[in-house]
């Protein structure tokens, strides 16, 4: 399957805290951490769990950018 | 200023798309190609060109996962 | 590839409209009219031309909800 | 009232799973499964419950495309 | 018709630019300048210009929060 | 830091409600109430509590609007 998603981040996964709701999974991505949000149905099904190999997909529009003053 | 966005990926600029209403911005984010697509206003007020050194900002609940099957 | 997205609803691409960043991808999702905003290089990259069987995914935290008065 | 958002889904409750801050609504939109996660206060506030009928509503810019390979 | 976002800001239309596809909509909210990006189809059919009354919503999800250092 | 996000908007802590996951932050910004729904851990990052100034930011992309009928 290919995404439109222009942003495809190899990752491994450090950690996920479960709410009843939502998913905070935490992530290394090559040094960098990063985390995403799912819902604990999602975090569940992929069975993410410490060391799972993932890609952090994420939508052009979603990114902002920033710059030092 | 301190973000509550969870994701702050250090990126340099590679090159810049520009439409009448959005812009989008190719970044290489450690040898990560990553694409954020911005206002067009925003992207002339950050002063956004070639080798300008960013952070991509991405909120966790905008940060998806994909596994292999 | 398995997704964490929670929506993901087969459609078919019924027309594209590029400006220079963006592209608006509409679709019919079993008679429901749908539209995707992408970037003009990921509509390219994916071939997206009228008759295109695509799957529209949105993230579960993307999905607002209406109750009439 | 009518929304800038192009998608506009009609759906029906099937289920919500409630947290402290966010609810995950599962919805049956004609067949198709669809989830949204809002905040509890809205949940309850729009007083959703099973069978009650939604509008599921979604910006352009939310989704994302993905073709088989 | 009631929506589940948290965020519900009356402002006035001050200007839109529009591209191909997308057009950034320029709002005056109480004295706050804001501005949306939504599809051209969505800003000619809602009649957006100069002067008019509307609502800018967002959900909860996508609202990030800065501190000062 | 400056950010290619166009709404900024000052605002200060009201409540914050706090699952495992995500803590919804209520705001008052000049009398509008607001709600962002962050991680808890930003919550705690960013010691937000009653009476703190912040300011929430939205990308363009993440506004929606609407207009009475």
């Amino acid at each position: 399957m290919r995404l439109s998603a222009r942003n495809q981040v190899r990752a491994r996964v450090v950690g996920v805290t479960e709410g009843e709701a939502t998913a905070n999974v935490e992530l290394d991505a090559s040094g960098v951490r990063m985390v995403a949000s799912i819902t604990v149905e999602a975090a569940r099904e992929l069975k993410l769990s410490e060391g799972r190999e993932v890609v952090a997909v994420i939508k052009a529009s979603d990114v902002m950018l920033a710059v030092p003053d």
